[in-house]
């Protein structure tokens, strides 16, 4: 029996969380405050975020405990599978071993409950009685309203409209989970109705939507903070309890990976799974390549510039020393709307600067293409976003079988993609357009992929 | 730390099927062929289906192995969780131990995968080329598209008209696995054309569908069969790997199920979680209640009657002993289509017969309270067929308290509602219907969930 799954037990789960700012030769610039361009402080950041969140924020300890009582609702579905994508490998031909960590059997289908959890828990402990966030294709939005549910915060979410009215599952997740959801921009903020009265058909933004959630926050400091799903230090500092999983399941596996893959649009998924492997090459000096993949039309990290930016649109919120396509930037309509994000935030941009990580980006054809020999080897359809990083990993395995070297490949499948599937119907149609050029390599993968799928 | 879930290893998992046949007091009775009313023989049956299958459906056997072709796919997501809904538990605030076998981890989304499986590699190992089948929601049509890619099998799907207008994400999940997928009536069938003749704008339905896809291949006995995902013996069988992982399971939770609940429609996801655990009952005398739940608008079980009847509407299957409301009954147009289905198959009809399950019925709208509130607690929106089995496990919950006695019930949650999300929709809008009377123990418990949720 070729073993197929690599699991842990709940026992052998993670009972702290990896802040890789501790171990960073070249540790991230501080956030400055838009208006004095000081570092900004705790207390100017209090009235958005939950106090525990900030320290987090802050920290410089390598480890933090995770709370029994979010431990107990990653216990709904962690420890998740480590899997050996043997199908996929059959179809490639290749001698790379190929492994993926499955985050998409979460209760709202990605990784994104990994931080919902404890934000939703720290504002509870705080007395908040009500989150504000925005959404856009809705993977974080459903995250935080199961979330919420759990400890009895009320939710309000700000989902950019053109979604709302495109992913009405996505909608009826949240709303079957309790929150409220209203299109943005909505009446219910100043910056919302600001927009409608220059544009009543505004089909919103995702920096709108952030406006109308921070903007909620500000006016109830009594009682409701903001929370956001990916670009800050705290969230990725949640997300690490997926490599700290990965790196006992590879051990099992009796694996080491050469090359560790994730999709890129804040950093969440990427430095999740990537930051305790970080670790080992930190303290032991490992030999590891970790690759971010981004849209080839979102492509901060490959073709942007490193500076001070915004992380909203409308600048409202700290100045993050980051690479950036200005935070005025409008993507592309692509189907990984998870992607869809100008800025890199501050870790993940000083440890690009300093050639620790590196970043490929890759065009949605190639992407979906991926995605659908995925699906048809190893039996999950994934997310559009997820597609990136398996495209990726399809390149690195086809560059193996090229050089006739094997390798040990591991990337991370941050989410499911059954209520992303008009992406797969407009490739299967052929209407699926690209934004950016192609280059030889790109073409020589989607050719490939066709003969196969 | 509370154990949340217990997991086997891919070591423990089942490597033969369980066949109740072996067991029962009293056997079912043969199919009957439709024109000579005598028992219908595997010649004749060999024209729709693949040889080993017949065998497995007329088969006395207890065991049969489970080819290691057919584990290695298994083991993509298989074995899957069995989980303790301590979130319900609190809710309800009952003496009762709640436990659940989690069958929505599953490419498909459900527990049909585990017959899709065997049926696509038992129909490749015969040089069969194509498989022909029907689909209503699309739960079975996307099940049997990933098996049969996985075998490098082609598939025509007749998917009911009026779902394959309604739910595109199920049939897009079906072409993403590369299924060729039609709106039944069809112009590839006579039956489809008659019917379209008729009625231009035919909406279709479950019986017409399985006509055309029965049609079709006995049109081409040389290199096409056809395949069905429930009420046949062989179906039931492949499921017991369902419930022979939760036999271990809840050895390992040190728990001994007081009731054993399985929503119904064909029957396979019931008879996979329950006849494992009678052969326990039958071998070793233990005391066990096994409680089929069905709509109320659809209750075969519950007020159908015992006789020799056809298994589809136009009468091209055997007559098959079974309690049923009659071939040409046309369910409500309730929400869990999977579950809207006229017969229920010669096993568990005898099963029922001879006093050895339950059955019980329970109207939608509470089956959907139900489901919102195990979404709220447990992080997992059910199917709507599944909340038929939350809500059987509810009122049993609810009883334990009322009578001060504490129980231990597990129920299968044999699928997930990611796809099926207006049903909620309906519900939280307050226009989802009723089909049947409701009685006090309905409005009492539909009461008590709207004001937990």
């Amino acid at each position: 029996m070729k073993t197929k799954k690599f699991c842990l037990t709940e026992a052998q789960m993670p009972t702290q969380w990896y802040n890789i700012v501790a171990d960073m030769p070249n540790r991230p610039l501080p956030p400055l405050h838009p208006a004095t361009k000081q570092p900004v402080t705790k207390e100017q950041m209090s009235a958005i975020f939950a106090d525990a969140l900030i320290d987090q924020e802050m920290s410089v300890e390598r480890y933090i405990d995770i709370p029994e009582e979010v431990q107990e609702i990653y216990r709904i579905w962690r420890p998740t599978p480590l899997v050996r994508a043997t199908g996929l490998e059959r179809a490639l031909d290749t001698p790379a071993r190929i492994y993926f960590k499955n985050e998409s059997v979460s209760p709202a289908g990605s990784h994104k409950p990994n931080t919902a959890v404890p934000q939703a828990y720290y504002n509870r402990k705080q007395g908040i009685r009500r989150l504000t966030t925005e959404t856009g294709a809705g993977q974080w939005g459903a995250s935080i309203a199961f979330a919420a549910k759990h400890f009895g915060l009320e939710l309000q979410v700000f989902m950019v409209r053109v979604s709302y009215d495109q992913k009405p599952y996505r909608r009826l997740m949240m709303q079957t989970w309790g929150a409220a959801c209203s299109p943005s921009p909505s009446t219910l903020t100043a910056s919302g109705r600001a927009a409608l009265e220059r544009d009543p058909h505004c089909s919103g933004s995702l920096g709108l939507a952030i406006s109308e959630a921070v903007e909620m926050a500000l006016q109830h400091p009594e009682d409701t903070r903001y929370c956001l799903g990916s670009v800050l230090n705290h969230v990725l500092l949640h997300q690490t309890v997926i490599g700290q999983e990965a790196v006992a399941q590879m051990e099992m596996a009796e694996a080491d990976p050469d090359v560790v893959i994730g999709c890129f649009g804040g950093g969440s998924n990427f430095a999740g799974l990537s930051f305790p492997f970080l670790r080992r090459k930190f303290a032991e000096g490992r030999d590891l390549r970790v690759v971010a993949v981004e849209p080839a039309s979102c492509p901060k990290l490959t073709r942007g510039s490193f500076q001070y930016d915004f992380g909203d649109v409308a600048g409202y919120t700290p100045l993050i020393p980051m690479y950036t396509l200005g935070h005025e930037f409008q993507p592309s309509d692509i189907h990984a709307g998870g992607l869809r994000y100008h800025g890199a935030g501050a870790i993940v941009s000083q440890l690009l600067r300093d050639g620790i990580i590196e970043a490929q980006s890759v065009p949605q054809t190639e992407t979906l293409a991926a995605g659908i020999l995925f699906a048809k080897t190893e039996g999950i359809i994934p997310a559009p976003e997820s597609t990136h990083a398996i495209a990726a990993a399809i390149r690195e395995a086809q560059r193996a079988k090229e050089e006739g070297s094997p390798r040990t490949i591991l990337f991370n499948l941050s989410g499911n993609g059954v209520n992303d599937l008009s992406a797969y119907e407009q490739y299967l149609a052929g209407t699926l357009r690209d934004y950016a050029p192609g280059d030889a390599e790109i073409r020589r993968t989607v050719d490939l992929l066709e003969k196969i799928i």
